[in-house]
């Protein structure tokens, strides 16, 4: 089952199952009824009537007030390639922030921002939490996912590296495509192992699998948990494997025109184009405009 | 005049004044109203009737989906007491992500977190934007902020210090108190000094002002604009001046029963209470269950 976000009009954002075959959607409730008991409206299967797919608008099926939990360093063979690798892998994981408003979906176009030389890819692996969580232990943690999807934590690396706090190269708009929920039953655990793959203009880039991360989903949100009560809605990205762009010689960035693809076992394919920042003031004036 | 948030039955929170005595309230706007057009809101002084203040809930004015970005070494006295003094000071801010979840108003209880000997305070200012800003000048940017409120950006400090990223320590629940807005027009320059102090049990802190800011407003917002779009309800928190509370000798941090207070001129005065771990996890969920 693939569980998206929809704009309507009037009635704010719904959260719908998009059909096997990509043509329809049904409501399956309201984003803050969906949220107010997530596993409930996924087991119980009560659905609107299908709509054409074609005829609405894809949102991420994201709370605006949701906290989205980045792991930074989760695979072993990304630490060693990258300006950490020099440094000992701390003992607990290393997390960072994005806000909501970085989200988009599947199809988005993303710009380059100002002063950047292209965009760097990072295929992963974001769960969604279905429940409270304070003080948990890593079994209840677990337990409380309710849905994965395949996400691109897409990197303005300059903005990153600019000084010790990563913040605004992890915020960019439209940075954050993240693909329909999958839920957590459909899924299994990562620690089995499900592929993760990238693609740049139809090339392989990155090819890892779940089963190398250091932090599991559990371990993490249960960490988060004794100092930040997490909150049905809330997300975690779990981290990307080896092969980004700029840790290479010499490095590669996404242009304009690029095509980028993230696609994972179970979880299905996120596919992005890159376009130049000449975009970025109207089409986020409009999107602005349109979300309030 | 203070521009405060309140939380109504059913109609979602509202933009409110409260009177110079702080004994009643008048609407503004709904809350999305107010930021579609918050310096007109603030300009034409259209007001619904008084409500007495002891009968409505005060929360922050602040859209679900705003970003609050914070400058994290700002005062150079602050630079030199802190575990960054041995590195140059870089050429841009160092920004750090908080989510809206994390703020409250004054008077609100502020648990210390599981692993924490306390809670460390950071008295400070908070700009808001009021207009999109897009690769803006400094001089754009500082135009369009509307308002400026008094903020303590309270840290979990083995949270914040545990890896390379602040997210976590920065981010606790309730952690970030903010008080009313009041309009740019009334607060003139930073540059131009005011004075921020905050006490712990009536002892005097933090006595800083914030003429001593290496990055000003305008500048900083500029530079966020060049890689995120900025939207009207965004904030900036702009640093703490010295004397937080891990940078002594020895160390000290709140404890539960004391209470801390940041007053900065012309933007009124913080007063909150550090209470138990044990009460997180009730208060939490509560809190959850009404916000959504």
């Amino acid at each position: 089952m693939r569980v998206v976000g929809i704009r309507r009009q009037r009635a704010g954002v719904a959260v719908a199952e998009l059909s096997p075959d990509g043509h329809d959607v049904r409501v399956l409730a309201s984003l803050e009824d969906f949220w107010a008991d997530s596993a409930g409206h996924l087991a119980r299967r009560e659905r609107g009537p299908a709509m054409a797919a074609s005829s609405v608008e894809f949102v991420p099926p994201v709370l605006p007030d949701a906290r989205v939990f980045c792991i930074g360093l989760n695979y072993l063979k990304h630490v060693a390639e990258g300006s950490f690798s020099d440094q000992e892998l701390p003992e607990h994981p290393t997390l960072f922030a994005r806000w909501t408003q970085s989200l988009t979906v599947d199809g988005a176009e993303v710009a380059v921002p100002a002063g950047e030389d292209g965009l760097d890819w990072e295929g992963e692996v974001v769960a969604w939490v279905g429940a409270p969580l304070v003080e948990a232990t890593p079994e209840e943690a677990l337990a409380a996912v309710v849905g994965y999807s395949t996400f691109n934590d897409l990197t303005s690396r300059r903005a990153q590296k600019r000084t010790s706090q990563w913040t605004l190269g992890k915020n960019g708009g439209d940075s954050g495509p993240l693909g329909p929920l999958v839920p957590a039953a459909e899924v299994g655990d990562l620690r089995d192992g499900l592929r993760v793959v990238t693609r740049v203009n139809g090339r392989i880039v990155q090819d890892g699998n779940t089963d190398e991360m250091v932090y599991g989903v559990g371990e993490t949100l249960a960490h988060i948990s004794h100092t930040i009560t997490l909150r049905p809605g809330d997300l975690l990205a779990t981290g990307t494997p080896a092969g980004v762009g700029y840790a290479r010689t010499p490095p590669w960035l996404l242009k304009p025109g690029d095509v980028v693809e993230v696609e994972v076992e179970r979880l299905g394919r996120l596919r992005n184009t890159v376009v130049s920042r000449e975009t970025r003031s109207s089409s986020a004036r409009e999107r602005g405009a349109s979300t309030r």
